[in-house]
Order: C-alpha cells, then sequence, then structure tokens
C-alpha cells in the first residue's frame, strides 16, 4: 500500500469538552471502529451498495449534468490523484469527487436511507473512492469509511428527519456532506477529535434546496457534498479548526438547518442497530412510488405468464400519491414515462423490466407499449400503503388475474437480490463500457472487500476506445 | 485583451417565465449594467473597497487559517490561472478564490455592509479576481462586476435581514456565494438568463453556521463562498441549469433560509439608491464596537494634544453592549487586546492606531500602555447610540477635556477617508511584502480602473525572497 502525497496530521489530538454528549459519542464511535469490528451483515450491505454506485456512477457518466461538470474539472484541472470514472481522467480528489458525485445521483437511480430520504453512498464513495485511490488505500478500508460514514450521516438524518426536509433542504446535499467529510477524514487518517473538526467543516458547507428538484442542480447537490466533504477531510487533518459543538451547539446544524434535532438519534442503539440495514437499492429507474404497481406488472407476467396480447385491461390499485406524482396518461419522452405510471406498468409487463434501457423516448412511443399503456387503468384507494399495489389483468377469454405487492421491491422488507442488483448494473454499464468491461469492473466491485488497492476498479470503469460510446453507440 | 482558456458559452440565451418579478428585474439589470452606466461615486467607492480587499488579504495572507488552506490547494493543484495573494502559488482559479477569500477575512478586518454586517468584497473579490486575471479582464470589467455583485448580494441580504442572521447564519457565507457567483458569471460573460442559473447555483450552495465564529471556519465561509462563485460562473456559463425562481421560489432561499424575504427590497431603487454607499470600511483591527471609543482617544491626542503623562484619568461612556462585548480590564495577549475597550483606547491615546501591529502580545504587554490602560474608566450609558462615545480625560494638573463622537469612523456618516485608507493598507501590506513592493502594490490598486489587465497587480502582491517574511521578520 503505497501513500502518495497526502498528509499524516498530528499524531494526536485532544477532545474538546465543549462538544455535545452525543457529536461526542458518535465521534468516539466512528473514529474507534476498524474493520474487523463490523458485523458481516453490515459488511454485505456495503459491498452491494458501493456496487450499486459504481453502476449508477458509470451509467450516468454521459448523462446531462455530468459532462458540463466535466468540462468545467478539465478547466480547472489538477493534480493526478483520482479516476472521473468513464472518462479516464485523472485528476484532483476534489475534482473526481465532484463530477463522480454529480454522475451518480443524475439517474434518480441511487440507493435511499428509507426512513429518511436521504440517498447516502452517492456523496460518502465520491469523496471516498477518490481519496482511498490517491492514498492507495484498500478496498476494506473505503468499505469501513462507507459503513462508518453511513452511519453518521443517516444519524444526522434522523435527528433532523422531517423538519429539515419539510423546511426545503434536500438531504443528500446536507446530510451528505456530512458522510461525505467523515469518509474523507477517515481515510485522510483522522483521529477523534480531528473528526470532531471535520464534521464542523462538514456541517457549516452543508447545503441545498429542494427548489433546485428537476433541474441538473439536484445532482449538483451530490456532487458538492462529495467535493466538500474531500475539502473537509483534508483540512481537518491539517489542523484547520472548526466549532466545537457543530451540530448540537446554539447556533449549530440542529437550530440553523431545522428549528431542533433529535440529538438522541445521534448515538442511540450505535453498534447494534445499524442503519445500513434500512437503505435500500432501487430496482427501477424512476420514483419510487412508481416501484409496487411496477411489481405488480411484473408478478403478472412471471407469475402467471400472461402474453399481453390476451389482456384486455389492468386495473391498477395504488395510494393517491401514485397518481398525483405519476399520473401522466401520454408520455411521449422518456423522461415524461418516469412520471406515468401507465407505462411503467406496461413496459414491466412487456419486459418485465424498467431500467434506463426502458425510459428512452424509442420505448415511450412504441406502437405495442403505447396500446398497452392505454389498457392500464390506474385507480387511486386511500387504504392502500404507498410501498402497495394491487392490480386485476381481465383477458380477453373472460379470465381475470389478481396479484398484490406488500412490500415493494428494494425496501429493506423486501430488498433487491443479486441476482437482479448484478442485472441493473450490467444494464447501466454494458452499454456505456462495453460487455467484457462490464464484466471486469463487477468482478472488482463484487470482491471490492479483498481488493488491496482500488485503482484496478476505477482503471476498469474507464471506457476505451473500442467502447459502446465511441463506436457510436447511444449509452 | 488575450481570453486563456475560458469559455463563452451559447451567444444568447432565453428568459424562463417562472422567475420572480424582483429577481428578474434585478438580473436583468445586473447583466445589462456597464461600466459607463455606473455612477462616479460608485466607481470611486468600489475602488476604495477593492484597495482595502488588497490589504486585509495581503496582510491576512500569513494568518493561521490562510497556510493551511495554502497547503491543501497545493495538494489538490490545478492550472495555473490565477494568483494567490502574497505566496504567488499560480493555481486554478477555484483554489485561488479559496485561499485568497480566507485571507481577506482571517484579521476580521474587511468592508462592512451596515445595515446587514455582511462583509461584501471578500467574496466577490476573491472570485473576481481570479476570473479577470485568468481571462486577462481589464480593471474596469472587474470594477463592474464587484459593483454590480455587491448591489446583488447586499440585496439579497437585506431581503433576508434580520431573520436569517438572527436564525443563525453567517451572512458572509450565505449572500456571500450570490456574491462571489454573480461577479464570477458576469466576468465570464454571462447573459441574463444565464446569470438566472447562476444565481440558483449560488443559492443552492449558501452556506456557514454563526457557530463557527471564533474559529478558522469562520474564514472559510468567506474562501468558500468565492470558489463556490467561481464554480456558479463556470457551470451557468456552459449551460448548467438551476431552478428559474432560486431565490423567491416555493423553495427558494428566503423560504428555506430565512421562513421569510422581502422581495421588494431586491429590486427597490434599483440604479439610483446604490447599497456601496452603505458599505463601511473598518479603521482599526477589531470589532465595531470598539470603533467609536477608539475614535474618541485618537481626538483626545490629536485635538487636544494631550500627553498620556499629564493623564490623570479618562472616564469612558460607551454604549452597554461595548462593555458587553469588550470589558476585559487586563488582556494579556494581542487577541484578547480587541477584547478590551480599556486596552483599545490607551494604545489609540498613545500611538494614534489600531491596526494590526497595535494588537500585538508585545503592544499588550508595555509597561507604558497597560500603565494608560489601568486609568482608563469604560462606564455604561443606555442612552449612548452604539455608534457613539464620549470621553472626558481629567489631567494632574486639574484641567478637564472632552469629546464627542456622533458616528465612528469607517460608518456611512463618517466614511474613512483616502489617507487613512492607504496608511492602513500600508500597515498591513509593508510587514509582508516590504516597503517598495507595498508603494507599487497600492499604485496599482489606486488606479484599478485604468489597468488593461489585472496581471501586474496579482505579480506586485506576491512576496518576493528580500521581502520580510523571508528576512526572518515578523509579518
Amino acid at each position: 500500500m503505497t501513500v502518495v502525497g497526502a498528509h499524516d496530521g498530528p499524531a494526536s489530538t485532544t477532545w474538546d469538552d465543549r462538544t455535545g454528549a452525543h457529536t461526542r459519542r458518535l465521534m468516539d464511535w466512528a473514529a474507534s471502529n476498524r474493520y474487523v469490528d463490523l458485523p458481516q451483515a453490515a459488511v454485505r450491505s456495503s459491498r452491494r451498495l458501493l456496487l450499486d454506485y459504481v453502476g449508477v456512477a458509470v451509467g450516468g457518466a454521459d448523462h446531462e449534468a455530468a459532462p458540463i461538470a466535466l468540462e468545467v474539472a478539465r478547466a480547472l484541472g489538477g493534480e493526478p490523484q483520482a479516476t472521473i470514472l468513464v472518462h479516464g481522467d485523472r485528476t484532483s480528489v476534489a475534482n473526481a469527487a465532484l463530477v463522480n458525485g454529480i454522475s451518480s445521483h443524475v439517474l434518480d437511480y441511487d440507493d435511499t436511507h428509507i426512513p429518511t430520504i436521504l440517498h447516502p453512498t452517492g456523496p460518502i464513495a465520491s469523496a471516498g473512492l477518490a481519496i482511498a485511490e490517491w492514498r492507495g488505500l484498500s478496498g476494506a478500508e473505503l468499505l469501513r469509511a462507507h459503513v462508518v460514514a453511513l452511519e453518521v450521516s443517516t444519524r444526522v438524518s434522523l435527528a433532523l428527519y422531517p423538519q429539515h426536509y419539510d423546511a426545503g433542504w434536500h438531504m443528500s446535499g446536507t446530510t451528505g456532506t456530512i458522510g461525505a467529510g467523515i469518509a474523507a477524514a477517515l481515510l485522510c487518517g483522522a483521529d477523534g477529535p480531528q473528526l470532531v473538526h471535520a464534521l464542523g467543516i462538514a456541517a457549516t458547507q452543508a447545503a441545498g434546496h429542494r427548489e433546485q428538484f428537476g433541474t441538473m442542480s439536484k445532482s449538483l447537490h451530490v456532487g458538492k457534498a462529495a467535493a466538500n466533504g474531500v475539502l473537509a477531510g483534508l483540512l481537518a487533518t491539517r489542523g484547520y479548526t472548526a466549532a466545537p459543538d457543530p451540530i448540537e451547539g446554539r447556533r449549530g446544524m440542529f437550530t440553523v438547518m431545522s428549528g431542533r434535532g433529535d440529538a438522541d438519534a445521534l448515538s442511540a442503539g450505535l453498534g447494534s442497530d445499524w442503519e445500513i440495514d434500512r437503505v435500500g437499492i432501487k430496482p427501477y429507474a424512476c420514483g419510487v412510488v412508481a416501484h409496487p404497481p411496477i411489481d405488480a406488472a411484473r408478478r403478472l407476467r412471471t407469475e402467471h405468464g400472461l402474453d399481453p396480447a390476451e389482456i384486455e385491461e389492468v386495473e391498477l390499485r395504488v395510494h393517491p400519491l401514485v397518481l398525483e406524482l405519476t399520473g401522466k396518461p401520454e408520455p411521449r419522452t422518456g423522461l415524461e414515462g418516469k412520471f406515468s405510471v401507465a407505462f411503467c406498468a406496461a413496459v414491466a409487463l412487456l419486459e418485465g423490466a424498467a431500467g434506463p434501457r426502458e425510459f428512452t423516448d424509442e420505448t415511450v412511443r412504441r406502437p405495442d407499449v403505447v396500446a398497452l399503456r392505454d389498457r392500464i387503468r390506474p385507480r387511486a384507494v386511500a387504504e392502500i400503503h404507498h410501498s402497495q399495489a394491487e392490480a386485476t389483468a381481465r383477458l380477453r377469454d373472460g379470465r381475470e388475474v389478481s396479484v398484490r405487492i406488500d412490500a415493494a421491491t428494494g425496501t429493506p422488507e423486501n430488498p433487491i437480490g443479486d441476482h437482479e442488483l448484478r442485472r441493473k448494473f450490467l444494464d447501466l454499464v454494458e452499454p456505456v463500457l462495453g460487455a467484457e468491461r462490464g464484466r471486469e469492473l463487477i468482478g472488482h466491485a463484487e470482491r471490492i472487500d479483498a481488493m488491496a488497492s482500488l485503482g484496478p476498479l476505477t482503471a476498469a470503469a474507464v471506457r476505451h476506445e473500442s467502447s459502446p460510446e465511441h463506436e457510436g453507440g447511444e449509452p
């Protein structure tokens, strides 16, 4: 393991008595937790989330916002420390974190901490992968930083939720910065007291308004969270100071950004209750409310072997929010398709999937898709929970077939399986990097905890000239 | 004028009807205002504020937080686009903005928009100088961007004040980012619609908690405001999008960061009432509450020619807040001296000044200073406004001499004169760069609006090997 150009910071620093009790406990735990202390379930979850991260970041790297951010990173330049995924630029850890963070969120397809709607891994892994690559750290060290930083950022999220989100903050920008800062500081070798400074430097950079949803700046929140976290880690481990009580303090993050904060949430059950167990991986490339009806449509197909030509019509019974958010009857573009539950169900019945390949302009306009879509009748039913759905297909021969989804795929009660995760990964990666690189990359990502350094993984995530994009293919 | 590596953006973009009316007016004004449209008073104010900026940034460049940020900027690296003042590194515009921004605020000696306590020029000039140097733009273009961005950021501040500040936000971090973003975007050639995107990208990065006061992270707010503004300018002029109504919108900056915003303040009196007229330049290197008693002490010395040896005692009558914030009777360090109004008045009587040279450990402990300090009796008087003070000196021969300050030096009613501004500048710059460079630099800064490019100014702000710091002198 070679350490290149990084700084180890002072050998030891001291705790400040003014740090709030819950913050102190959380930071002490974060600094002292070792890889070997992690439960096997957390290690497995982290490996899956990091695999998913690589998939969505590679899949998003050519998507609207990311190439513009890449252009800016190229204009600014930087030491060749870390890799921008897909494009292959070796640039500063700050630039790599920014662009990879944007790529990881631009498809709205990254993981979700179900209780708070934080997308935790994008900021953490974008900062962490850059620092780990730079410092020549092992996959196990990255994985440990991911698990620990994810616990910290989700716990700050829990303490702030829902007031903070309701006030208009985009959690993945705000507590995302906390996660990235903790991961970066840990990977720069911070001890506990330095971790408090990193937490403060991160907290006071936390930003991102929900007003930006629907624009490129939503993804910027995740990229900036990652880059700001990198800065927090670099500064704190060089002796840059911040307030001793940045979260619980009188004018700290709780008061300023939420009006209150449930400080208990920072440390309750630490080391026994793992928030990483409550992070879901999205099976479908659209908002989570459309997931239960997509599940229902897929089950009609797989369990009942329905031929779409046989179907007279399908009644979908869904939570009212589903129609409010995704009630568009006649979508005309791939993006509009994400806001049409009828389209989502139709394409899931026809293709058995709802990934990026399904949300294209071509698929949305395909005559067989449109014909089936118009025979899907969504109906709001107040009694149905938003992670549930029911579907009844009436067939041309008079038969009726019904299915019910109690917990949508990707929720903690019904996690996406390893096979589906691989399928999602390859669906995202192969069109960008090609099949061969896709297999190479998944091989690395699936055994990330055994990698002595991350270089082979980031190298495999770079597009070669023979990759599809360079053959004129559509990513 | 050579344009190096910068991007001119699309030739023309279109306004979005969803932009709030006041925001639209403000951005339209900002984009269309030309240098020749500026009133002479605004040009003069801007020249003075930019001169003051260079002075405080050079003076702060060796001060605790700045060298650590410099170390991080060096680790990250970047294209040689802009100069880090004093240290001379040519690095990316983002890095230069970050480090110069921190240097400009670390002494707590930079300019103040009196109605809102925003320190407007640090973020704007740190972003603007970097972009202007990179793009080879003229001093007049920088000056125009400074005036316009200052109007924008102070008007957003006015709209948010005081709720936003009372909630715990550090204005120079939050609306500072707006100022830096507007300046950067203008200097990157943004048109009106692009300026709305830059405003949105800036607003959604706005951050900085007052909890950080008293730590290095307070200065980080100004450095990050500048760097975030640079990013906003670079992204927006390359087509990166943000929400059309980032300030007045439902979940925009007003609602999220203040609970309300007085949108009228954004555009009322635009082009006739200039907020730059309400920006004060600090004459003394300490908090503004100690300024009136320092003024009173200096007037005793200058108008009445008092010999400190003649003085039996001085009664200082001040606003109660002065004693609350600066009531320390026996300061022991230069920093503690800033929190002792008795010391401030004593040193002002003895030296006629209260600059960085006065706030040193040596001066605070000097026997003649301590002896006079102990004969200063500050007294809180509720009727006295916090920009006023009265002093009565009782002399050993029985005479009494009284003075009254109605508006402290540096307030809009009593601005610091050009002579005092030069004195402040040279007091800050000469110990760092030496007398010769100091004179060269002030020559450039005083005629900044006539400079064809900023290169000669930033070059003169770099320390040579023969400068004091490298001779072992104390900066």
